[in-house]
């Protein structure tokens, strides 16, 4: 599956000449709906379910800093799902040479009705919950 | 009416050292907000009465940069309400010795019903219509 | 010249279900550094030259709303330049069928020495001068 | 200490209803900040004696929603400083009744110069050092 690229914009810099730390948990998200919709289940399809995945949680390591214009590429993958709780990894690195590691993180996402009830992922949505099963045995 | 005031968040600053220009429209909702609340018409009231008031226009002169930590007081006021369009202006001033205006904007807004309908304001809100019509002669 | 391409972001909605409108002044810049870089002069190497060139202005009219996922083709021209002011104009077509405006919208530059003094465009970035007011002509 | 009190921003809700999860990571900036500031340690301060302390690590638990117009009172700690790694907890709470926790978090700051090399901050700013270690132990 090919990564998802984000380039800094301006406004994602700070006045320490660097992104600010809070962009890189909307960078996972723009990485991640690019997982989704890579993997045949794109949020519009989700959001036409019924099915909400609210991030329960999410970790971030920041290893070297980035700045205006630099192409940070996502990779994404799935480290475990238990049917209840999904927990998506990232790597991000900076496209330049060589290629450096400037980030990995993790979010952790639950799957609700509208009502905010838990939706039986198993039983409910089974190809889906196969497929994350699947990815996660992979990793 | 006090003004509203805005201390610029590290966040809010780019890598050229100063508040990113974006921001400031962000700061003339948060005084808009304020301001109506302020009113006794908060956007919480107009909600639950079914009223969106979408932007359909800005316009910001900035005068002068801020930068992180400074406090910029926000006087907002109403240039004109025809029933329909209302224009919001917004006075930006740094506090500092001797204070420094930094931006001046405008907003424009209608009102609308969830279906995206206008609102007739005069025949369904006469009081909300009243109080603006008259700040707008005021100012 | 291709037009820039925004999609729009999860996390640039409101709660009101659309793109928020202060992410238009984000999306006019992101459109305005892929525009320098075509013309040949990005932004990487004005700050090079030493030069910055901050926004004065901005004015955004609101056409139509979007939302998450949508795509934004941006045209970006050249207005007016005096060799001190720049005046940069930007229209937003929603890519659907048919393709809907969504925005039109202004910025306006002038550009600096880390000084903050004025840079002689004309007398000092002479080539660059010829290409913004060749631009302006066209337009 | 008092704690720090947010009140979320129409801007910072997103299509689901609800507060951005990444508008958090802003909040515990915020939050932050006016910790060092009630401890005499502002960032001005800190800018001005050369050092830096940027986030090398957050990692966040959303516990409950929040959306526009909320007060979350922030209640910021020391859990952990080792003269070189700095580990700051918050505890968000929703202003209603009864209050309502929304988010617990961590960040890890590292102290830097100008330059990027750690700063001995041990023997160079030692009344800091002391400063942190005695919340450390407190917590």
């Amino acid at each position: 599956m090919p990564p998802y690229v984000h380039r800094v914009h301006y406004y994602e810099t700070d006045r320490m000449g660097v992104t600010h730390h809070s962009n890189y948990v909307r960078m996972m998200e723009e990485a991640r709906v690019d997982f989704m919709e890579q993997l045949g289940w794109p949020y519009a399809r989700m959001e036409e379910l019924g099915v909400l995945s609210p991030v329960t949680a999410v970790n971030l390591k920041y290893i070297a800093p980035t700045t205006f214009d630099d192409r940070i590429e996502i990779h994404v993958g799935v480290k475990s799902f238990d049917g209840v709780k999904l927990v998506i990894t990232y790597t991000m690195t900076k496209l330049c040479d060589p290629p450096q590691i400037v980030l990995t993180g993790e979010s952790e996402h639950c799957f609700l009705t509208p009502e905010r009830r838990f939706v039986r992922v198993k039983r409910d949505l089974p190809e889906f919950y196969a497929l994350l099963v699947g990815l996660a045995e992979e990793s």
